[in-house]
């Protein structure tokens, strides 16, 4: 089968062994799959990860084996952390943390970038039929957004600065947007911007903004080290500072502003996907402003290259 | 008077001029200061303060520039960030979080490594009889170990490890003892451990430490940017890294655990000192033995060398 594979070189491989369903797993025929920054952050050694790539996916259920066959032909999504099913974490439904687990395409796992992909039974969603596959595939993108909703109360007088206007940045203010919450996005491109301000988010160019500490939370989606610095310098006195890329300095970096100002810095990465589907099906939420291009897998090498363009939002393959 | 200053050197000036109490301040007649490691810090030019040095006092209140004069005569330690009084965060009763605030001995404000101090009469708390001198001049680190109990409710089941045995990462865990938790310290040093193991904590040398993140909180209070690396291989997924120490990264910090296991760094400054006078009034906690070394202000530049010592725990200057 074709599959995106990366193995020290990024690379289309057109005879890639087809995978198939392991007991409780399903075997499921890739329809669209998106690229995420963190499948472009593996190619620079990120996670060490080598084999196929991929996170965001929806496919057809091909094949399932499994006592229970109910998924069969079905158009589905799935949580991309595949937990051991017996330690403290699967058991508190927690397998994003599981010791043991395999990341779909990022740690141990080979991702759906491919033709086929296998998954466990239990990690795999139905997709209602009034979302499009183009949005099913950002689910996964949509659920780690919302995954700070499950992990802090963020209440509804409070004041949320979203640094970014990437596709995570973009993507987390239009799920903030769509809880009510009162949520201004920065960015460095009108363009982007323009994706949530159209959707009712309070957007301002970086050059606008006056940097003072005066935001109750902070959610540093920039990806660079100087945007984590520039939170800091935003988020108030004992007020949040949301981290949700993974970031490294490689210079100096002071900490003491967290301890001086009290700040909470709260790690954020995967999140449930049953809220983001039904935020999608209940049209809350429009994700598909973001999509900028769309590849053929025969062209998914050029579709990495234009993920790297300024232009471009959110770039998917088509299988 | 006789001042401890530092003005791009550490020196004992012996003819400082005296301060005088302004409106709504009282003037205090030092007995006993302590030594902090932000004071040492302050040597080596953290915060770019200049004056007379030192945050932790008792004293005896020998002027009264308000109309209550009740406090003249009365053995008082103070609340050390002084805030503007009028502004969101003092009316929250957090003037430690003021923008306008001076801080005694750290930011724009003489300190108490002198003769004499002012401090605001409003900032002052009368020290009980049953409570010696000793003791009292450590409130203001204790109320820094019992802040941590203010901004996070940690359960008496979740496991509570502390790193460090200087002084702060000592009190830290005597706090939190005292609140019923359970609590294992670490250090490199056996003898300052015993400090806190005579008193119930469990007790750990770094060398036998299983790094594993297994801990529900950590509190790093090393001062080093390895404690923090440490701290943050030790905690559990969606778990408390408290941070306390002011510390720098000089070097390649990488951030993606604290995304990836949704760490929760919590910085943690100064408390209310209301709680820390009532442990020690109650006998809850013991610091006395913390003390290592009592000088004669004449002897105060010696003090500050033996604060670098490492049998040295607590270091206070008698006026």
């Amino acid at each position: 089968m074709k599959a995106v594979v990366f193995d020290e070189n990024l690379k289309l491989v057109k005879d890639y062994k087809k995978p198939s369903a392991k007991s409780r797993e399903a075997l499921i025929r890739v329809l669209v799959a998106g690229i995420c920054n963190t499948d472009f952050e593996i190619t620079k050694g990120y996670m060490g990860y080598k084999g196929v790539l991929g996170h965001e996916f929806v496919g057809i259920v091909e094949d399932v084996n499994d006592e229970d066959k109910s998924l069969l032909g079905k158009r589905v999504v799935g949580e991309i952390n595949c937990g051991c099913g017996v330690c403290e974490w699967c058991q508190k439904g927690l397998s994003r943390h599981c010791f043991d687990r395999e990341t779909l395409g990022i740690w141990k796992k080979d991702g759906c970038m491919a033709e086929f992909v296998t998954m466990p039974v239990k990690n795999l969603l139905i997709v209602p039929d009034s979302v499009s596959d183009e949005e099913a595939v950002m689910v996964e993108p949509l659920a780690a957004a919302l995954e700070i909703l499950e992990q802090l109360h963020i209440r509804p007088d409070q004041k949320v600065l979203v640094l970014g206007d990437g596709k995570l940045g973009l993507t987390i203010a239009l799920a903030l947007n769509a809880a009510g919450l009162d949520v201004t996005q920065v960015g460095k491109h009108q363009n982007k911007l323009d994706v949530t301000c159209n959707q009712g988010v309070k957007t301002l160019l970086l050059q606008d903004l006056t940097i003072s500490k005066t935001w109750d939370v902070v959610v540093e989606a920039t990806g660079s080290i100087n945007g984590f610095e520039t939170a800091l310098a935003l988020t108030r006195p004992r007020g949040v500072l949301v981290l949700k890329s993974t970031v490294a300095s490689g210079k100096e970096f002071n900490f003491a502003p967290i301890v001086i100002d009290e700040i909470t810095v709260l790690g954020s990465r995967c999140g449930q996907f049953q809220p983001a589907l039904r935020l999608l099906e209940q049209r809350r939420i429009n994700l598909k402003p973001l999509i900028t291009n769309v590849f053929s897998v025969e062209d998914a090498i050029k579709a990495f290259e234009k993920n790297k363009d300024k232009s471009s939002i959110k770039v998917l393959i088509k299988f």
